[in-house]
């Protein structure tokens, strides 16, 4: 818990949160390019976004800019990996060790911003019992049992006619916020927090982009 | 070619496209349940969406729902399918067969989705020349001559150093629409489609949210 505490506790919206991955990407290129310091019309021109919001978003942050220079890079990037949080390891569960959950297993990505999947939820008998990439498949229905660890982070990645059933479960089983990889818009209470990651919207708009064309 | 043309070539608000999938998956779910029609409101209800939207939406497809009925499940379904472009399998090629690329080499989700992976690049010497799900890695090097196959989608999993560079090759080698998985705002030509899919953008929002509720 004294970990967790350092992460920041202001709510800040959404929008912002989502395109400021984005500039602590593009800081850490500036690093690697050997630059000191960035400003944030280069970030914005760069990036192709307006300056004003690149300032307004780094606000919420507790770095300040200098006249004329800009932000310091390397105190930025420090500041940036804290307050999104990327520097705190969260732990979470995964349900659906399917296709894209066994993915999601094997991607070192997300413990670089936090995130470590301890153990996974599933009804498959081929996989309940075994170890992936170091973490255990438990069956579904023993998933209660874990209520008093506390996990909060839940990433549901179930076939999509288990999505709403399963998102039930999940909540009644301590989970707080749930990371919807699945295209059923699913309905929990409403503390709970859920971000839908849909790799299938994506698609929609590439191909239809691409027809339209021809 | 002849099975390309089917795709429909409206272009459609990219808004409108990326719930389409969600409307899309709600209705396979009435399917199972048995049902024979669905209305809008319905549909906006159960998803939280307004239902003036949802038949807006429905009305780029050339699906006419009837007054007081609704839609007809069956035919509904198979006009969305075939309007996102998801029966149609496209070809695409994958860019860095890292963690993440690997991931979606072996996530079986896309190719019921209309898209199959059926080359990667990548320069790690331990993987180019092998294969990966019956994917064969090349070296990136090697990536120009391909152009003549006429691919046109390219999925983006490098790191984020490599990610503008691999882009502009990308497009020199003749994809015209990327699938951007890295947290880079990669610049292209302006006719070239780009869909960004960030992982770390939830993960930032869910963080913010959680630890400012503690």
């Amino acid at each position: 818990m004294e970990e967790e505490n350092r992460k920041k506790r202001i709510l800040v919206p959404e929008p912002a949160l989502r395109r400021m991955p984005s500039y602590l990407a593009y800081i850490k290129l500036a690093r690697k390019d050997g630059m000191k310091y960035v400003s944030s019309t280069h970030i914005a021109r760069d990036m192709g976004v307006d300056p004003t919001q690149v300032t307004k978003d780094l606000s919420y942050t507790s770095i300040v800019g200098k006249t004329r220079v800009g932000y310091e890079v390397e105190p930025l990037i420090d500041e940036l990996e804290n307050f999104l949080g990327f520097r705190i390891m969260d732990e979470a569960y995964l349900f659906g060790a399917g296709s894209l959950g066994m993915a999601l297993l094997h991607d070192h990505g997300l413990k670089q911003f936090g995130l470590k999947v301890v153990a996974a939820f599933d009804v498959n008998p081929e996989i309940v019992g075994k170890n992936f990439g170091g973490v255990p498949v438990y069956h579904v229905d023993d998933f209660l049992q874990f209520k008093e660890k506390g996990i909060q982070i839940g990433i549901l990645t179930v076939p999509v006619e288990k999505a709403q059933e399963v998102a039930h479960w999940m909540v009644k089983g301590g989970i707080r916020a749930i990371w919807n990889f699945t295209p059923v818009r699913i309905k929990v209470e409403e503390d709970v927090i859920v971000q839908n990651t849909s790799l299938y919207a994506p698609l929609a708009v590439m191909f239809n982009r691409l027809h339209s064309k021809e």
